[in-house]
């Protein structure tokens, strides 16, 4: 399963309004077949990994990081592929939350005589598919909202000049991190000041992430839609209204990018579920602009907590990574 | 080497104005006599090492992380004393700076036909010894300056309300840092708004720190120096002349717990050694206390850089440790 999860993640920023899945076909000790969702959300994992398999797939035992699904769609669901390629025993860690499937693969599997075991690492791919399974539950995609900032918080000079704070390092992880979202979001004013690309560069990606730029105004100049540029989308309103209306549009993993004001909304609507800091080693005073804008929080217990998962050295940046408690 | 630089670092904060120095004595391949600066900067380590040894110490070579002195104090040199000892050889990191010393100490013990190596681990000896190293070579201090803030560098709510922002773990790893420095300084405005203890608890400490308050006026009603107390001294003027003024008083390593202006100003005058930050999960608004005050700085390239040494989880707050560049 640890396998199929690291499958999984190769389809992360790529395959919406689908979950990354991944899967893998065991025969014998020997892996016969790999699979992962494929980019545009097709074709599934377990299609994939069967395919890789062929015949050698009469027997086996697949490893999936969800659910195989049930529901006839452009190709035949994953669970009955599964039936027809002799599959005899399926290893899952989660049950899909789709209404289209919830439980139902998992009971056609069983109906045909194949030996299940769900539950697998469900912690892991929990964490892993959290965007999709938050779009599905709740309605809303997976935020990660990126601080990059001196060591006092501070994205600029009060001038506005922020050439370099943090490294070279810390950006190309940046556009990792991009790529592994559906879309990148900006507020308005970050838009209209910074004119920014809003892509993924310097590593191959099967898909641009969608420019998703939180306005009442009309857009500014941006890049036009292309081989470099994901489509691009104004959407304004309340935060949680456009967090709904993303996830209604199939964005499962959204990566917010500031200005401070944004990144405040956010925050205070209780949307961001990972913070991403890239901290540079220089501190910049008061007068600095701070990259988080005005919460109105009165008392400390009204900022929600956050709980580090991961932090190491950058470059000379320090990143750190935290999911909300 | 590296377990005499283990036992030096036992001295540190507790040995000013002397140096915090690690001797280990082997023979024959095992240790015969370990010894470190004791509590006020006497006996020295050679001289514990040695009294430890006893006649096991004839034959054995030392490794020392500094030159052994070569001055007589209240004792006897510690050069002549590995020399009387029969010790027949001495491995030593680095140099003493202090004019009483200065090479005499290595020279004495190779007049004596002592076979001496020199330079060995000199890196690491010369960044655990920074403090001592900087007042002989520099007459400053090395002065650590201690971050504790939210995500976004905010120390307080506008209220002020500021408990419990970073967590017991943190406090307390707070303590065993304040017990490896001289000194802890405080601006004149923290030292009245909160009334802090500035001393060592939780752990045993053979010598609290001394409480530095940076300030014009007269001090506040801090607790009267005693067994739980350092002394209490009051500065003011320039941060360099407080420097070169608490270094000419003996002082090796002061720990800077803010305000945000006293803070400042030390960055300014280009006196921070290394940064120390303890950060919260959480992020507060624009509209908090920010941990640092105005720098007056307009471009970036005028603020200090700081190279990333340390970081990892400490109770549920992310530790980072910095070092000037
Ligand atoms: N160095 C960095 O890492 C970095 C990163 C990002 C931004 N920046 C800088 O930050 C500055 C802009 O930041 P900012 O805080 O002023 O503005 P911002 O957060 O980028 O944008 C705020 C604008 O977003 C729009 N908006 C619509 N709905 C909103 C909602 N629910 N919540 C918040 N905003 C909403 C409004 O724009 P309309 O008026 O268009 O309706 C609002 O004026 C720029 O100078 C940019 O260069 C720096
Ligand atoms: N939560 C935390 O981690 C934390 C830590 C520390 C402080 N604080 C809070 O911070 C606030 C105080 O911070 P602050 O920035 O206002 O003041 P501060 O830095 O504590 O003190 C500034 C004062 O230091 C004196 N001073 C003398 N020479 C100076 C020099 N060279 N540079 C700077 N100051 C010099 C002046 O005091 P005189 O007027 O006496 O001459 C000046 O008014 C308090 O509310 C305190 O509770 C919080």
């Amino acid at each position: 399963m640890a396998h199929a999860l690291r499958l999984a993640r190769r389809g992360l920023g790529n395959v919406w309004p689908n979950p990354a899945v991944g899967c893998v076909l065991l025969r014998e000790g020997r892996v016969v077949g790999r699979g992962w969702t494929q980019p545009g959300g097709r074709p599934h994992a377990e299609r994939m990994a069967l395919d890789a398999a062929g015949s050698l797939a009469r027997g086996a035992t697949a490893y999936v990081t969800l659910e195989p699904c049930a529901h006839h769609g452009r190709t035949p669901p994953c669970a009955s592929g599964m039936v027809q390629a002799g599959v005899t025993r399926v290893v899952t860690a989660l049950t899909d939350p789709d209404p289209r499937v919830a439980g139902r693969g998992h009971a056609m599997l069983r109906a045909a005589g194949v030996a299940l075991t769900e539950g697998v690492m469900a912690a892991q791919a929990s964490e892993l598919q959290a965007g999709f399974l938050l779009r599905i539950t709740q309605g809303r995609p997976f935020v990660t909202l990126k601080l990059a900032s001196s060591l006092d918080g501070r994205i600029a000079m009060a001038s506005g000049e922020s050439r370099w704070i943090t490294g070279p390092a810390a950006r190309a992880h940046v556009h990792a991190l991009r790529a592994q979202h559906d879309a990148i979001m900006v507020g308005g004013a970050t838009a209209r000041a910074d004119l920014p690309q809003l892509n993924v560069r310097g590593i191959n990606t099967p898909l641009q992430p969608v420019r998703i730029v939180v306005s009442d105004q009309a857009l500014p100049a941006l890049a036009p839609q292309g081989p470099d540029h994901g489509p691009l989308w104004r959407v304004s309103g309340e935060p949680a209204r456009i967090m709904a209306d993303l996830a209604g549009r199939g964005i499962t993993r959204v990566f917010c990018e500031g200005g401070g004001r944004l990144a405040a909304s956010l925050l205070v609507a209780g949307l961001v579920d990972q913070l991403i800091g890239y901290t540079a080693g220089l501190a910049l005073g008061a007068e600095a602009r701070p990259f988080l804008g005005p919460t109105g929080w009165t008392h400390l217990a009204e900022a929600p907590r956050f709980a580090l998962a991961e932090t190491r050295a950058i470059g000379p940046d320090l990143f750190h990574r935290w999911r909300r408690v």
